[in-house]
C-alpha cells in the first residue's frame, strides 16, 4: 500500500468506527504520531510546525507535566467527596491569577461542562430566562450550550431563550463605533427578550470571539454591553476557554484586557496541557444561592491527577516565562504578517492579542469581501508546507494562528516563510486576483 | 493541631476555595493520600477498604493502566480531528464487548456528556420531545440531564418533557408482578406524554437502578416497558455508568442480563480506572441521520492518551479474570450478607448483581419501613470500622456496596466482620428496636 492507501484506510476504517459525526481537518489528513514542544512528527516521519493548537498549552508532552501526571496517577486519583490537598493547593493557585472579587472554584472536566454549569448558576442566581451570545459564537456541546453556540450550524436549532449580537467589524467599520455598536447590540437583545416577556441571565462571550473570526480591539469595547446587561439584572460570563491562560500575552485571562472583572469565569482547553482539566470561576455571593440549593459533584472533576497536572502547567507558564513569550512572539509574528499584508492584499487584517491571531483573508483590498475559499486554499498549501493553521469566522475566511506557547522567533520565520511561499504559489496560478 | 483540628482546617479551606456546592462524605470525613488495589491509606496511616468506588474500577492506580497512562502521555496527547491508531483499536475493543446491532463509538469525557448527547442524538432521531426517567434516577450534571435526574432533589426542576416511574419493589411486592408493573408505568407516562401532546425520544435508565435504590431482578423485568416506548416511537438508552464494565459478574454490560439490545449505551466512570474517560454507544442507523446533520467535536473525548488508559482497563479485566472474579466474590459477599440479615432483621433484603450490590435496611421485619437513619449510622459505624460504603434510594435507607473488581474472598470477610461488629453495637445500644 501507498501511503495514500494506508490514510485512505485509516480515514474508513474511522467513518466504520465513530460514524459520521467526526470531522477531519485538511484535505490531507494529519496522522501524528509523537509530538514535542511545538511540533507534531507524523507516520511518515514528516514534522509539522503546530500554529493551531491551544490544548498542549505548554507545548506537546511537557516533561514536567507528564511527571507530574504520571506520579499522581501513581499514588492516588479519587474525587472531591474525599478531602485532598492537591485540589486545594489549585483552587489557590487558580484564584491568586484573578480578581478578588472572584474567589470560588468549581472543577469540570471540558470547558463545554463549565460553560453549562455557568448556565445553571446564572438561572438559579437570576430566576432569568435569557442568553445573549454573539452570532457565531462557539461554546460546547452539551445539549444547553449548543443551543448557544450557532457556529454549530443550523442542525442545532437556537434556544427561543437565545439572542444572538455581531461582533464588531473593526476592519471595515473601524475601532472608533465599535463600543457604542456592541452596545446597542446588547441593549437590542435585552429589549428583544422583554418583548418575550424574558429577562437576561447573562451576556456570554468569549473574549477574544475566536469563533466570530477573532476581535480584541480596542480594548474595553465590551464594557457598555457589560453594563447594559447589569442594569437589566443579567450576569456576564467570560468564556476563557479559548484567550486564557496567559495567551493574549499582556496579562493571564483575556477579560482583563478590557477592564471588566466578570460574575462567572469558565476555564478549558489550555488548563491540562492536553489532559481534561476544566472549572468555573465564581465571585461567592452567585454561589451562595446556588450551592445552597443544588449540591454539585462531577466524579472526574478536581480529581488529584488533574490538579497535579494543572499545578505543573501553572508552574511550567510562571518558570518559563510563557506570557511574556506570547507578547514578544506574538508581536513579531504580527508585524511580520502585517508587512505579508503589504506584499498580498489577500491579506485584508491582521488582528492579534499575544499569541492569538485572526488573519482575515479577502478577494481584494478594495471590495474587501471575505474569501473562505482562499482561506481554505491558504490553510490546505500550509499544511503541506508543514504549518498547521485553522478558519474561523462565519465566512471562515479569518485564518486561526494559536500555537502552544513556547512558540519562539525561529518559529515565526518558519510561518512566514510558508505563507509567503503558499500565497506566491497561489499567486503564480493566478488565484489572487 | 490534633488530627481533628487539622481536619477541621481543611475542611474550611475547602468550603471557601470550591464554595458551598460540593459535599462531603461521612460524618468523619475522609482524608485519603494514597491508594493501592482495593484499600486507600488515610493522612493519619489508617488504611481503609474500599467497598464503595467503581471509578477505579481494576483497583486504585494499576501499575499496568498508569504506564500506559503515562507511556501515552510521554508521547502524544491531540485529539480526534486528527487520525490515530489507538483510539480506532480502543473503539474496536469496545464494540467486540456488546451485540452486533451496535456499531459505532463516540468519545465524551464524563458520564453526563455521554447521557446529554444520548439526549441530543434521541431527539434528532425521533424527532420527539419526552423522555421518561425512573423516580430517583440520577444520569448527570449537565443542565439537560440533571432535568432528568430527580435524585439531585427539589433544587432542579424536572423538565416538563419529562415523565418519571417507579422502579419495581421486589423486596414488598415479589418478583412475580415486576415486569408487568414496569410496563404499566412506562405505558402509563406515554400515556401522559401524549396528553401533554408529546412522544417519547427515549425511555432513559440504568441498568441496575443504582441511585433508584439497586434493582437487578428478575432479569428481563425491563422487555415489556421497552416495547412499549418503541411501539411508541421512543429508543431505548441503557445509561451503564454504574453497571456497565464486567460488574454485574454475568455479563460486561447490565443490559445484558435483560436480554434487550438497547438503541444507545451510555459508559462513564469505570472506563479509564479513574481517568476521564466516557462514550456513547450507538446503532449506526441511528447517527446515520444525527452525524449527516450535526458534526461533533469534544476536545478531550477520545485522545491518544484516554484511549490508551481505556484499552489498559480492558486488557486488566481480561488478564485478571474480573468479571469471573466480580461472580464468584459477589456471591460469596451476597451469601454472607444474607446470613448476616438472619441475625439482625434490621438488614431487610440483599440484591445484586455480581459486584454490584445493595442492602435493604428497614426499622423491623414486619413493617419493612425504610430506615434512613439507621441505614446512615451504620455507613458512618463502617467508616470508622476502616470499611468504605455508601447509600442509595429515595429514602437513602439502602447500602451501596460495589467495591473495585478485584476484590477477594479475604476482603468480603472484613465488610461482613465489620458489618456484623457495627450492628452488634447498635443492637447493644438498643438502636435496632
Amino acid at each position: 500500500m501507498t501511503a495514500d492507501d494506508m490514510t485512505a484506510a485509516l480515514v474508513e476504517r474511522r467513518r466504520r468506527l465513530l460514524g459520521p459525526a467526526y470531522r477531519l481537518l485538511y484535505d490531507a489528513p494529519l496522522h501524528p504520531v509523537r509530538g514535542e514542544g511545538v511540533w507534531l512528527v507524523e507516520a511518515d516521519g514528516r514534522r509539522v510546525l503546530d500554529c493551531y493548537n491551544n490544548v498542549p498549552s505548554v507545548g506537546h508532552c511537557h516533561p514536567r507535566v507528564v511527571e507530574a501526571l504520571s506520579r499522581q496517577a501513581a499514588i492516588l486519583n479519587t474525587h472531591t467527596r474525599y478531602l485532598h490537598d492537591t485540589v486545594l493547593d489549585y483552587a489557590e493557585r487558580l484564584l491568586a491569577t484573578v480578581p478578588a472579587e472572584i474567589g470560588n472554584v468549581m472543577f469540570t472536566c471540558t470547558g463545554s461542562e463549565a460553560n453549562d454549569l455557568a448556565v445553571r448558576v446564572a438561572r438559579s442566581v437570576t430566576g432569568h430566562a435569557g442568553f445573549i451570545v454573539t452570532a457565531n459564537a462557539y461554546h460546547g456541546v452539551t445539549a444547553t450550550v449548543a443551543e448557544m453556540s450557532p457556529s454549530l450550524g443550523t442542525a442545532v436549532k437556537p434556544g427561543d431563550y437565545v439572542r444572538t449580537v455581531p461582533v464588531p467589524d473593526v476592519y471595515r467599520d473601524g475601532p472608533e463605533g465599535a463600543a457604542a455598536a456592541f452596545t446597542r447590540a446588547v441593549e437590542a437583545a435585552i429589549a428583544s427578550l422583554a418583548e418575550a416577556g424574558m429577562r437576561p441571565a447573562a451576556l456570554l462571550f468569549d473574549t477574544v470571539f475566536a469563533s466570530d473570526g477573532v476581535a480584541v480591539d480596542p480594548p474595553g469595547f465590551v464594557a457598555g454591553a457589560i453594563a447594559a446587561v447589569r442594569a437589566a439584572g443579567g450576569l456576564y460570563i467570560a468564556d476563557e476557554v479559548q484567550a486564557g491562560l496567559a495567551r493574549t500575552g499582556s496579562h493571564m485571562w483575556g477579560f482583563e484586557r478590557h477592564g471588566v472583572v466578570p460574575d462567572l469565569v469558565t476555564l478549558g482547553k489550555p488548563m491540562g496541557d492536553g489532559h481534561p482539566v476544566a472549572a468555573l470561576l465564581a465571585r461567592p455571593e452567585h454561589l451562595a444561592e446556588f450551592g445552597a440549593r443544588s449540591r454539585y459533584f462531577n466524579t472526574f472533576g478536581g480529581n488529584p491527577v488533574s490538579a497535579a497536572v494543572g499545578l505543573a502547567v501553572l508552574d511550567v507558564i510562571r518558570d518559563e516565562n510563557l506570557m511574556d513569550n506570547a507578547a514578544s512572539t506574538g508581536r513579531r509574528l504580527h508585524l511580520g504578517m502585517a508587512r505579508l499584508a503589504e506584499r498580498f492584499p489577500v491579506i485584508g487584517h491582521v488582528r492579534s492579542a499575544g499569541l492569538y491571531m485572526g488573519v482575515e483573508i479577502v478577494t481584494d483590498a478594495v471590495s474587501r469581501r471575505p474569501s473562505g475559499a482562499l482561506a481554505a486554499r491558504l490553510v490546505n498549501g500550509l499544511r503541506t508546507q508543514g504549518v498547521l493553521v485553522g478558519v474561523s469566522g462565519p465566512a471562515a475566511n479569518v485564518i486561526k494562528v494559536r500555537p502552544p506557547l513556547p512558540f519562539g522567533a525561529a518559529e515565526v520565520e518558519i510561518v512566514l516563510d510558508r505563507t509567503a511561499r503558499v500565497l506566491g504559489d497561489l499567486e503564480a496560478q493566478g488565484a489572487l486576483t
